[in-house]
């Protein structure tokens, strides 16, 4: 099978005068979720992990994936089509450097690929005189068609999310980032982030896993006005009607005419953008979306709508948490307590999807980072070991909205001394960044070092970082991000995740994630600057029996047992 | 008298066709130190402060000063003559916005400007239609002369640094540097910082005060040799000798044209150049000094030399501090306790200079950030409060040297509750920087954390920040700045200051500096990184009657008495 369609393959690159071609798993949005429709890497060569990029040559062809997959990769693709090789040593560039030769034609889909992403690949290509070359049909899609089996394009209902929540009408988010448009003396802005055009435009849609937007993308012009290009099936007329007169739909097929007749400068974030639109306007000019800083600080009643979800979130895990101590662990494994969670979660009315794969590792596996347990990798819980979950969800009615993010680690029968060792230590550095009161400017990596360096005494520490989440959006959404390179200022009413942990392999995995808004104290310091805290908005108790009182102090135990009060108040339980 | 060279200028500027001209404190060369040749900023207005820019024009007159001098420059200034004003709130361009007329030209020496200054002013100025004209000669040159009572350029001579105190051969350290420009496809690249030049060239000089090196420029080339633009008559032969084959001495009146006569790619520091050098050159590509991260990480030679002047330094201190604790403080002031400490110091044949000007703050001057005790603010000591002193030495011999700075804080007559306790958490803020031990990797900033976390938990913080230091150089070097802007990886061998402090305006200042080396602890983490910790070299007591021990955890206790006991070894007490 794979073979034939690796032939056919060729056989149309060749006779477009190509040697090569690249398919990665990217779709034409930003962002890590990906529509079955466009899964073109697992359908040429059978990967279907998260990151990835395929290169085929005449008479060789790689999946490069990174360190979670290189197994998984190699169960995946057939061995006599497909080699495989890890993309952090070796990139795309690097792979064609070694394999193509001089003067091969490679080419592209540049709806796929960021500017970023071909201008440095062709840096490295540049001196072997091999040359990338943008198609304007991806032959993939000459291939792979709905014939062939291929998954129609998602078209699932676009609704509006309330005002009330939202706290705003769409019309004053269009106000805010036209006046910034404004400052940055752009005529407008090409939105490509289907999560930032849903928060402007206070609605929600369905063609994602796990975030609830349509997939669309939008011109701000500096008259406030919005092309909306959306395929119009997905707009019902009660979207429509509180939409008109400042929002004008277009069917997608119309956007490549429009954008070339477009004149003046347009803002286009490059980091989030296809190179393919770079190529359409006339003048783009590279700047940040400008609603990512909007986006990220929630208002009053979003924080409200947040805090109510959280609350239905916590009761799903207590109940989970209660059920798993008096479950006979024995007959349990990492699939049956996932479903298990998500039972608890269907409960609640207002729950909707996951808000990202739940990882539920036993022993060893919840040491690989991000790991997501399969049929085939699925183990029994570990006696004497840990369960670590990391999970979160969707909620949404009428009154409130939220999404949520939380891990958690549970002791499968008596734990060792090492194991409540580490989870106190990462306890310590979990309350060290939650307990602290900052002024504000500080910047995200500030507070973040407060947690680690509980850890490093004992040279540990942990390569992964926190990060912000929407309301009802997307659960990795930008905001200061709680890592050591995270120089973005902590703003009033970002909500942003702590989560520090420690892995180690082939034993266990340990991390105690909590979502926090970041709050003023309403007082201000010396130099006269609001005095800032965070207020933790997940509620669900950690693992008593893996901690060593002992080993916290008294202020460390004075934080556990105000949040644990804080739970048993909002849960009333 | 003022009023004459006021008159002066302003025929010259006319007869020259402007309508205004610009004069900076600053001279020819980045840094904060100015040689006494080069005030011409005292010249004109009369102000001595060590920051500042005058702009005159036909009718009126300004000083801008940042908030250190807006008292001084008003007693030193005519007021018939001169306004003066806040740099800070009102930039020269912005008082020419205001003042000057459409059309305008106003003049400015390009040699006392950098390009990104000159290139914001312009910008603020072309809306107005106001246009800034580069001289080829300054007119305060044209009426400031030796007749006039100006003083000589300075002209000290060079002589060599040791090599076995610097750790490399000059030839080394220039071969390291012509790598970079190798890697940087860089032709040549032409060095406007004196101290670079010196620890390229393993020498020392006298231009400056402070700061023992000589005021030249240089040109290293890709081929690795090294043409120096210097006054001839301060080289003598023995240096002459040692660079002879590598290094061509060129007098300064040559530089012009040599540099006009460059093709290539030649690198310049925009940050740390005068536009000057822009416009001579052909292609001058922006890059910083690439000596910067190289002076900056000290090797293991300079690092014994260091330790062995900071002896020297703590030997002077703890004499001082004695003393200080035996005087009869009501007979004392400010400038009697400078002179003493200067004393002390001096009693070491090693020691050269003061690595800056030394500030002793009683009570509430202590409060004054940058302050300096002149016989107008000098106070005496006073009783029941706080005297700040932050000084440094510059040492020197065949042996060894270094380049020290320390701040202690000393309890006149009986100190309050409140004034402990401020000292105790700078202490506490000092020892929780002094103490940790981190992962290669981590920035300044995450570091600097650690201590202000101390003082946020009571609204507290300060807004200055730590720094590099040289081995026998400037005392304001690059390195990973202890600040929360601090985005420099902190790099093992770098010296750098550990100065947190509290200000409390109209009471009293406390300030607990100490240099701090880079050091690597032999440990790997769990990530495979190096562990790295700080080596205090500062060796002096702090004040143990400001000290409220109760309030020091077991940790920082022993901080506390494994320094004593470090200190005790060091300097035989």
């Amino acid at each position: 099978m794979t073979n034939n369609k690796l032939k056919s393959l060729r056989f149309l690159l060749e006779s477009n005068g190509l040697n090569g071609f690249l398919i990665p798993r990217a779709d034409a949005w930003p962002g890590e979720f990906v529509s079955k429709h466009s899964e073109r890497l697992e359908w040429i060569s059978g990967f279907s992990g998260s990151n990835g990029c395929a290169v085929v040559l005449a008479d060789e062809a790689v999946v490069l994936t990174d360190g979670r997959y290189v197994l998984q990769v190699t169960l995946q693709i057939d061995g006599k089509d497909w080699q495989s090789g890890n993309i952090r040593d070796v990139s795309p560039a690097e792979w064609l450097q070694e394999h193509a030769s001089p003067g091969d034609k490679i080419g592209y889909d540049p709806r796929l690929h960021t500017k970023t992403e071909i201008a440095a690949w062709e840096k490295l290509l540049h001196e072997k005189d091999i040359h990338l070359v943008p198609v304007t049909q991806n032959p993939i899609d000459s291939l792979w068609t709905e014939e062939e089996g291929r998954p129609a394009p998602p078209c699932a209902g676009v609704y509006l999310f309330p005002e009330a929540i939202a706290g705003r009408r769409f019309e004053e988010a269009l106000d805010l980032v036209t006046e910034k448009l404004k400052k940055d003396a752009l005529e407008g802005f090409f939105f490509t982030m289907p999560d930032s055009i849903a928060w402007m435009l206070n609605i929600r849609g369905g063609d994602m896993p796990h975030t609830p937007v349509p997939l669309s993308y939008g011109l701000l012009k500096q008259d406030g006005s919005f092309i909306w290009f959306i395929d119009p099936q997905k707009v019902p007329d009660t979207v429509r009607q509180r939409l008109q007169g400042r929002v004008s739909i277009l069917p997608p097929a119309d956007m490549e005419d429009y954008l070339k007749a477009l004149t003046g400068n347009i803002g286009l974030d490059a980091q989030r953008s296809s190179l393919y639109f770079f190529h359409l306007l006339e003048t783009p000019c590279e700047i940040e979306d400008p609603c990512l800083i909007f986006k990220a600080c929630k208002t009053p009643q979003e924080q409200k709508a947040i805090r109510e979800a959280h609350i239905r979130d916590g009761r799903a895990l207590t109940e989970f948490h209660r059920w798993l101590k008096d479950a006979d662990y024995k007959k349990l494994d990492e699939l049956t307590v996932e479903k298990k969670l998500e039972e608890f979660r269907r409960k609640d009315p207002a729950y909707r999807t996951p808000s990202f794969d739940t990882i539920a590792g036993a022993g060893e596996n919840g040491a690989i980072i991000h790991y997501r347990a399969t049929p085939k990798t699925n183990r029994k819980l570990v006696e004497n070991n840990l369960l670590l979950m990391d999970s979160g969800g969707q909620y949404f009615c009428d009154e409130f909205a939220g999404t949520t993010d939380v891990a958690r680690v549970y002791a499968i029968g008596e734990p060792t001394p090492e194991q409540m060792h580490h989870y106190t230590l990462v306890l310590k550095a979990h309350i060290a960044v939650a307990r602290v009161k900052f002024p504000s400017g500080t910047v995200a990596a500030q507070v973040d070092t407060l947690g680690r360096v509980a850890l490093w005494g004992e040279s540990l520490d942990y390569n992964f970082a926190g990060h912000g989440v929407g309301c009802f959006l997307s659960v990795h959404e930008y905001a200061a991000y709680m890592s050591p390179r995270g120089f973005q200022k902590l703003e009033p009413g970002m909500l942003v995740s702590n989560e520090p942990g420690l892995y180690f392999p082939g034993q266990y995995g340990i991390r105690l994630e909590n979502l926090m808004l970041v709050q003023k104290t309403g007082e201000k310091d010396i130099l006269g600057r609001d005095m800032l805290y965070f207020e933790t908005v997940t509620f669900a108790p950690f693992e008593n029996s893996l901690i060593d009182f002992h080993k916290l102090n008294a202020k460390e135990m004075a934080w556990l047992e105000e949040y644990y009060r804080t739970i048993s108040d909002r849960l009333g339980i």
